[in-house]
């Protein structure tokens, strides 16, 4: 997300509006279908092959979860579009990974797209578009490619705990949004952790080379975060609100802790965007505190060899005529002279605490 | 836009309101006049010499749409403005370069003002000026000069490719206006790379000589954009709104989606903002790490060579009494002592990390 | 305006309010009445010495505009607002140079208040203070002395250039807002110059000795343009808002085309006020790379001459048995590892990119 | 005000609500009671010894202010509270100075706190904290000590001059409130001359020893005002809009007038923060350029020295073989490239505009 | 609170909604339960083992405060939910300390939760999370652990005083909460200390080692405590204008009171940020000022000394031919030249007040 990759901007460019083009970068995900249908008393899970098996399972049993992987694959999203008679412009939403998060109200259907978040192997933020169509009896969840947060509502399907199979399509569309907003945690935390470090770093004093940069990025990637995160506030916020028959008031109450969740997650962001500014100044007085140490030997030394040098360049001289030279101690009586100024000299640097 | 330019203010300083003068500074354009006319089934293009040409267009079938270049042709301005009754006022924001993006509501007719953003071939950021009048059946766009981001809607129009032909004079006006607004996505992304750039130049401590003039146009170049593209949300969102007889209520799921995209612009507009603001601080660090580096340099050869040569003025003194220099190896112990301070010194300045 | 000079806060303290005292520093200004007279055939125009002469005028014709520089005779103040029974807070406020720009909306007129902005001929912001009571067919503005920026609008009422002739009182007092307005557009170019030249000294590194005051005295004076424009848009807004038999409907099309003017002028303000807070982060960074070269010329001499001036106070040194003293060609070999050591550092310098 | 004082919090901590405690540090001012009363013919007025007497002057005439210095007194507080059946957390907060300002509805009386701010014998921001009960017929005042800014309005209730002896309870109100947020614009004038001598230490570059201090207590200066006037604007505010019988509709146009006026001086306070805030920066930059100058100093003696004293250590050398030596003229001849080697160097630098 | 701590978020992810689970870091607290069981008259204080125990009196008398150190053991939090009929959000809600300060309505209580704010033994900010579950009758207040500010609130009860004992559950909610912010204002005068403290180091420029890193974490700790306390306002705000059975008129007044209060430590909280953020300006120019220091005292002696030990130099030529040498008092002449230069100097650097 974050910019609009060139590629992205250039796929869309001059297209037809509700054209449904993948425009993220996990083009070669391979589609794959899963299908959970339940209710309070039994569930069946399958894995599909086709995307017009699922329809069966959405018509028969209260309610049924379709989760497809691969939204590079539009044809599938097409076909469902045609089924459940979706606008055009929300298949184009469910394929454009640049939408930002939103929620869209249609008489007999919600859709509702927001990002999930995590660092990959490489430990950049990966912003992965996920969407859902919420109607009577089913939750259509699509996602770019394989691997998710939703394991653990898998789980609570298939065992029956909690309170999943006994509520309604609007329950399991808030029990999927609270795993991704729970994640963020997750995330939030890693993020925590890394200015930490950063921070660790320039009071010990050992900056890495690239530290500005690494800093920079940082600020790069809770503005992304931010602008993941943040209007999803409000998109949860208008589903509490709103007076649809498709959300029940008894779901209300989880959807009001989800917006707390938010609002707590939202908060920590820009907690975090305070210290890591706080960052760059931090860094530039280690800089300077450095200069100064470095200044400051320079000048001890200096200040102590010049005037000595000095010294020994006036006996150095030629004249024919110094009488200390003749003196029978007066190399003796110059080494006191010089010994008394490098202390004297020594001590002043002391008392100024240079030393 | 931007500024206003001196030209641009005498130009409209003490007139009376509503007269028409073109501000802007393409004062040698032709005058360009296309015509689509077009319905469901058939459509016709055709180029004109005159204005009132266009009339006889608008008036015979469902959709019309009249593409004027060349705003610096006031009195063509003004024969529209006759022919449609358009309010004085209307008349002088259609050539007045200034104007900011809006959207006026009367009766028989919607004005809109919006503004298309590129980079010239010198790499400056360009805004031309374009507004639009529509009417019942018809959609006439002004614009300072040749060359536009509207080609793909011409196809479209011409091989009836996706809803516009069959749609009415709203939807070709979201179209228009969605396609310039597609076009900021590229400018965005242009935008983000040449910030960048800079972060890389900035990084590999080779930035050019004038990197602070950069980063203060670039950071003028963010703050022109933002002020063509904000009011822009408010334009759009007006529209959707509006409960006009000229705005259909099909065409308001477009004016939504456009809406979003705008919202999505501004987003990322305000992010490469404050990586902008980011990045004078990020030159600072850079500018006091190689002042460091310098300083070390310095630090180190001065702190080395000036004892080392103090030691050396000692033994060029002329005192008639100096026992060392009789000494047989007094000078291989001289050379001793100097290489073990050398060393030690380069030791100390390694465990402080300097070298 | 800006602040409060010492002597209006004295000249204010502890009276009784709407008392009418003039409180700005043209304190000589000469009392100037003129009367413009006019209806869409005919018009009068007329110096006049007394105040109660302007009276008979605003009886008897459609729309008269009685204006009134130098509001220091307060007396003449008193007694327009006798005759026009003006509340005693109105009085106080024409002659209170302090007063912000404001809408009071009384029964029977209005009262404006807003201040002409200009550079005087010491390059210096100045702030007029101007106020307008607009009643059933007449007009007066109160101005703090001669020279303003009506003489277009006194010559459309002359010849009948544009509507003024044909429209109201409120279309008068548009007019005339209208005209202060513009001339904002003048005062920001200049601005705009100024910020431009100083970013130029800047970037040439030929920064006049003062730019820190300087750019502190920009911050100054668009601060004061911020507050004597900013709350005039909340005063057009209000007024074209209003409904008061005094504004006719035609009006408020020309008075939302006035309130856009004012949010492009606040719109330049603020990207003016950005622009002037980078300029001290860009003097910075020019200060300290001019350090920075300063640092390297040091650096570099210091660091070649100091190890060579060691070499040759070695064999300064006087003791009885320094081989090399004696070699044939002992002091040619050391210029040559002299010469050698020179090219070296000034190679090691050059791969730095410190030459 | 400001901080919470140790004691202030002390004090409080654990108290039940609603007890009456002074939280200040003026807590050996001697209880001062006086009373006005007037109508539009007649005035008395009278110093009292016990506050039960000023209970009777309140009854008879149409309006009676008591004015009370020393709220220490809380016993006195206590016994108004019991006459006029105040509620308790009045009578805790007419004695906290911590409280901020605020205005209380009840059905009988008005509650209204407010700050008085003024620069104390040292220089120091003092303020005071004022409250204010105002009933049918009386307005009671209580001050933390004597001295304050009532005594235009005392001599005003005296002379009858002005609106104030014809009015009610509720015109005292704005007159005393009027006197306080008067005295503000000396503060504010006081403030900016301190700001402006600040400015000119800096741009003199002879800044006093403790200059980041001083912009250091502006800063907290301009804080606590703020926090003092800032929520005196939703005060003034509410007491205009509010349907109170207390407050007659012609005491709104200056309570109008009043808001005015406080905006005025916030945004004064507010141009005086951002000035200070930009204070820092130019004193960096002060800084910055001091140092420019010493470097610069110390790299043209050193970098005009150094070499030259090289060159005097190459014939310094004691080599057998050195030939120049014996050259006739080798001394002058040395003495001619040094002088030459020295104005090619100064050349240099004043062509660098080092010089 | 601050970050989500690893464990915090390890323990919650993938949770099903509404189990309750202990968050904090006090796991080892025991459980304590008290309950106070009272009315106008006569009260009773019991210390209980089992939970069930206090709902017994919960029932009997007008008001029951039953407080719950120790939210670790859930199994107790749990008795309460199904005694009480709590949603099961609301027991999450008290067992995870995550949880920001929110106020919960329901038909039959109200759920608030709030932050106990304390620096502990090691100086560092503390949060302990509070909840407080309001019905008919009874308070129960939920903490980690042993060690609160309501001490003064038990006394109260105790012995009668003030008026919690003739009032209801609302007022004794009031109380605590009251007994909590209270408390906000010893933190802030701490962190007030604290800052002065920092100011004052810098200003005597004796910086601790670590003074950046104190700054940082002075803000980390501000952002938090702004955290904990900002919700609060839209808390208490909430119930004061909330139209629930349980919140009677007469505690309005309470709660009005001690929104002021929040306003007040809000207030605070803001101007200590923004002093915390002038800190580390302060200190870049402190050290700024410290290597002008250091570089003033090389400059100052690196330009004596070196002109003078090349004038030493050159008189330690062994050119055959050097006239001055032969003088008998050429030796004399050359110091009286150097102690002329070193004076000259010495006067040129006090002129430019260096020294």
């Amino acid at each position: 997300m974050g910019e609009t990759t060139p590629s992205a901007a250039a796929k869309q460019q001059g297209l037809v509006p509700g054209t449904v083009i993948y425009t993220g970068d996990k083009t070669s995900s391979d589609l794959y279908i899963e299908v959970f249908d339940y209710n309070k008393d039994s569930f069946e899970e399958k894995e599909l092959n086709d995307i017009e098996e699922a329809f069966r399972y959405a018509e028969s049993e209260p309610v049924t979860w379709v989760n497809i992987n691969g939204i590079n694959h539009t044809e599938a999203i097409e076909k469902i579009g045609k089924h459940y008679d979706l606008h055009p412009l929300i298949l184009e939403d469910i394929a454009n990974t640049q939408q930002r998060p939103k929620i869209d109200e249609y008489e007999n259907y919600l859709f509702v797209v927001l990002k999930m978040l995590y660092f990959d192997k490489d430990e950049k933020l990966a912003i992965e578009h996920i969407s859902f169509v919420v109607g009577k009896g089913y939750v259509i969840s699509f996602q770019e490619a394989d691997g998710d947060v939703f394991d653990a509502i898998r789980n609570r399907i298939r065992t029956g705990k909690g309170r999943v199979r006994t509520m309604g399509a609007d329950y399991l569309l808030y029990a999927l949004m609270d795993a991704v907003v729970d994640n963020y945690f997750n995330l939030i935390e890693t993020m925590g952790e890394k200015i930490e470090e950063l921070e660790d770093d320039l009071f010990e004093e050992k900056p890495n080379d690239n530290i500005t940069y690494d800093i920079q990025s940082q600020k790069r990637e809770i503005l992304k975060i931010r602008r993941a995160v943040f209007p999803l506030r409000e998109v949860v916020n208008r589903i509490e609100k709103m007076e649809h028959p498709l959300i029940h008031e008894k779901t209300q109450f989880y959807l009001r802790d989800l917006y707390d969740h938010i609002i707590q997650v939202s908060e920590s962001i820009d907690i975090y965007r305070e210290m890591i500014w706080g960052l760059m100044d931090m860094y530039m007085t280690t800089i300077s505190n450095k200069m100064n140490e470095v200044m400051k030997v320079l000048t001890i030394i200096a200040s102590i060899f010049i005037p000595l040098t000095f010294l020994a360049g006036i006996y150095g001289m030629n004249f024919e005529n110094i009488p200390e030279l003749k003196f029978k101690y007066g190399y003796y009586i110059l080494w006191g002279v010089m010994i008394i100024t490098f202390f004297s000299l020594l001590y002043y640097f002391k008392r100024k605490k240079w030393l």
